[in-house]
């Protein structure tokens, strides 16, 4: 289905960097939900990432809701919001059109679309697209929240520094929330702002490692073949632009263990089912348990940097040099969790609504 | 969609471990299609293990061909092909219904259906139902050849042995498709074997990392947002059981790197553009550049060992614990590879055939 | 989706006339729904037609269950069901391979497959292989049943003689599911017996309209756009082979009104918002208004006669005779009507399950 | 996928009447499609009908291009297109906010959304959201000319007034395309007139039968069972509101003839296979057979009435009168043969691009 996602609750995507206006339809939401503008504006700022590490950026990001909301509250039919693009410097682009940017799409955007692609700034291609999906995302998570499931990312690796891991679910969720850079450790916090200068003032940048949490989802959601909950969340992962791994609790640690140690003992607490440990990640048989739900996502570094890079030049199909100019951050993580979150609710909204109905999540 | 997975190939699997039969349909494979039944034999017996650290199986697993082939090629209608369940001990499971053992689905499954499942063996969660996925898997991989496009997968890691990296990746997928176990290295072929088998006299299991090449896929192959080359083969390896991980090139090892590092340099090579490295594993924005894709998949622990484990009786809703009999191995990571051979090739016959239509692979 | 139908109910059918076995996979009916193999036989039979004007065909026609069926009920996993081809004269079909059968696939098929489909006796496109839909639908009109939803079809006109019209919904789907052909007036049962008799001695066939009714469907359910009801049942019903017409309500006869009198006045009775008269078939905007949902499928004459015709060998590209041979029926109506109930029932199981969640049909 | 429909070319409609805007997203559109925003305009002019016997409308109407297209062409990145409301009158709606109009999906949707629906003009349900379908249908329309592919429809019978039917498709075709109303013969045009001005001077309305003709199409494309070409094409014009029946072919005719009469003798004419008639419209065994695709959609009397009409207050469950006020046209039948056309476009560039992939459209 190509730029759209989900089956009961869907996100369609459309847009170019420096086309008029970019946006999503998200389509099967549950009517009744509220629709909190002053909560989407907060979660596109902080997709916008904080001062010190990001570009300055000018435009408002502001979301115009076209469709699908009535007096506050979700109508059931498609929602459709778009945020205009204002402050595009176009021309930055016209020099570097036929160079191949290295970790970027535009020698696969070629391939793919003969020379009609928008070549500007990436296009659809670029990171910009997760704004709208951001939007989508804040009602999504407004969704789960009204059903007691929350969810929240943390930057648990980024330019070599380590994040401290999530102690207690809930108030780590909370705590991020309120945070300008998704780090839960103070001083983990103040290193990775140090390493990520370190590495713009070379004009370079750095990657990192995600860890999600989500809580309150009930046990017996996600389907045994293929419609997996770690089927469904790794496909939305694995298509926000820099992410190239994801791995479900423990994930590749789990591999060096032995069965009797990688396995969660079940035991009742408090009359429920429970798991002692949670190396699987909340997620049995590709179903939920009813533990949180814990997977981490790698972000690659930008690949946007201003060292020269060799690249060829595909109208000329010679080899080249580019030097990379415009506004480029040295880390895009930060910027990520944010994402991360919203395709996650995003995914989670689909298939609760696949089990339990359309209006499920009418709260 | 459930137990479907593809848009323009899909392959749906049936069947419970213990039930009648095992099967899948194959849908939208070009006609014309050359169906090599001793390949899907050949196939079936790599899925079934090696000997000295598999549990000897009486199962022919022999596949029947129901529908869709007709004088030895595919007529580009469905295919049916079914496996007979004949030699089940089903008595083994009725001990421990209501067991749920640690690491399976068993208790995820009552949440979902309440009951009404098939509870012997797995029932439809069983590895059992990976045999039809490669019976489809080895006509896509023909369908693929006949196109250049070739796949191969070894065991990167097991159980605290590596293998020695991919060198030339035609002549390693040639030499792999020889091998009782799919290790490069003759020497880590034999510690693998031996670190297997001490886990088994302890009654546990082990897991490990598989890495998958393919070469000869053509570039722009995938789409910017959703389906995404990733995302579609991510979704595809996470419902195989026991995956915990996926990551395409370099993949969490990207996340350590600067971005003047991590990005692949584009050169002209006998004039045809390629990457002087390949971290990002032969995708870039989601489509396919050329280069080989590269991805690794972590398989977790065999999750049925035969020391004793806490767990619950959800019958009683009460502690207890579980000791295993049966037929279970001890790895299953050489009898996963063949599995993720046979998604991969699935996944590309799909994406190429959305791409350059439903008689691309004709041949 | 090619050969599979519905979003969270789904049916895929596979087989071929005269290959090995004809079937299909029921994916997303909820566990708990009790099969009953009785019934499903039932079915079956009336699928093969009344001796007196159908072709004795000597198949057991008998189904197996191959998988998500156990103790009785479904589990909630895909259902195969089976049925294995045994009396197939193939030969029959030699004699006219190159011969495009006029009315029938066998030149389309040519050009879609280009020589690589099944030609015996049809192959995937004939009729034969609405046998597993019948069986599937079964299933699909006992889960409706538990939710007090029935759906009856019977057969307006044939062959010029009329049936009656519907009287009382309910009374009439009862009555018309002990039939042997589903005709409301005995006279008129009468009459079309031996209008298609004549039909049959001059080697010639006939054709009809199927009228549809279901009761009990709560109001609310469907789609506004694109998945509307009528959207939904039209798509499932013009795949099967002969239909080439779909109204509902008043249909086509309703472009004759003025506004004033199409329009169905709304009432309360007993509590209940009814509509006076039913002229929009219990559907408006696509979405079901609580009322009986009624329809008319056109059934186009056999195509299969032995009169001889006028056609094309496709293998000299010559104009050329026809002579079909083998056996026929000189009316398929009366078989297609459980068609026409059992893809309604999937449909509307289909479009209940997205509504009201996996779990709403268990009962 | 609700408001989405079509798998390799899909389109997603949103808005409401009385919304801020109503629009499309057009997905997998090949690169390189002339995209002439002078016919878009034009189609958008026909939708709205001509002045004599249609409401006048001061929207402009206008199409914003808001992503997808780049210098004139697609990208083959999803194209968002928007239409501003801006002239609507919702206090009109405020009056009648919980009766229920007859003919029309205010109970039904009050069914669905439980409230949360926007009431206003028919919100998600008017007929004005066919405006963004039909902006998206002359993209489609434009990529079909160029692979020499044309779509036209008629009234064949509206108020009991008939047209002259189809004689040469081609010419029929291309005069149609220059008609302010969509009617053959002059003389049944103004009879038409008439009539419909009769109907609307008794504050009644009037519906009829519209013909659509594609020639060009090649044949081999659609699939055999459910994505049959009949099937999809149904899907699509079942959504438009107020469609009531579909038929190819003869259609209900059919039911009235004989197989010898009703089949199509196959003929060589100029070294190409034909059928000497086109009873079955194009379409054997659910493929395009290359002769022209020919079907009949029929269009029920526009629901808006101003005489009195009986229905109920939903919000006091009880019975009541309702007068309609407003704006609202006598019929629609002339304005709804561009949607069709637009419909007919999309889904045929879908089935062709499943077939031919993702760039045969380019041209």
């Amino acid at each position: 289905m190509k730029n759209t996602f989900g089956n009961s609750v869907s996100l369609t995507l459309f847009g170019e960097s420096h086309g008029n206006a970019i946006g999503c339809v998200l389509d099967g939401m549950a009517p009744g939900v509220a629709v909190d503008e002053a909560f989407i504006a907060a979660q596109m700022s902080r997709r916008k990432g904080i001062a010190s590490v990001s570009t300055p950026r000018k435009e408002g990001d502001e979301v115009r809701i076209v469709s699908g909301v009535f007096q506050g509250k979700t109508t059931g039919t498609p929602i459709c919001m778009m945020i205009e693009n204002t402050t595009q410097r176009s021309n930055d682009y016209e020099r570097t059109r036929f160079l191949a940017r290295p970790g970027h799409a535009d020698y696969t955007a070629q391939c793919k679309y003969g020379g009609y692609q928008d070549y500007r700034g990436g296009g659809h291609f670029s990171g910009r697209i997760t704004a709208p999906l951001v939007a989508a995302g804040a009602i999504a998570l407004t969704a789960l929240k009204s059903k007691g499931i929350s969810v929240g990312t943390h930057i648990a690796k980024c330019a070599g520094v380590k994040d401290r891991d999530f102690s207690s679910y809930g108030d780590d969720i909370r705590a991020l929330s309120e945070k300008d850079m998704p780090v839960l450790s103070d001083e983990a916090y103040e290193q990775m702002l140090t390493a990520i200068k370190a590495a713009r003032d070379e004009g370079d940048s750095v990657g990192g490692v995600l860890t999600t949490a989500v809580v309150g989802i009930p046990a017996g959601v996600g389907e045994p073949w293929f419609d997996t909950v770690e089927s469904m969340l790794a496909h939305g992962l694995f298509s926000i632009p820099a992410v190239k791994g994801v791995e479900f609790g423990m994930g590749f640690a789990m591999s060096e263990l032995r069965g009797s140690r990688a396995n969660d003992p079940l035991i009742m607490e408090q009359g429920k089912v429970m798991t002692a440990s949670n190396h699987n990640g909340g997620i049995n048989g590709g179903i939920t348990n009813g533990m949180p739900i814990v997977f981490s996502t790698c972000i690659k570094p930008t690949p946007s940097i201003f060292k020269p890079q060799q690249t060829v030049d595909f109208s000329k199909m010679e080899n080249a040099e580019i030097r990379i100019k415009g506004r480029h951050d040295p880390a895009i993580i930060h910027r990520a969790a944010v994402v991360v979150d919203s395709i996650t609710a995003l995914t989670l909204c689909d298939l609760l609504a696949q089990h339990f109905g359309t209006d499920y999540l009418r709260g």
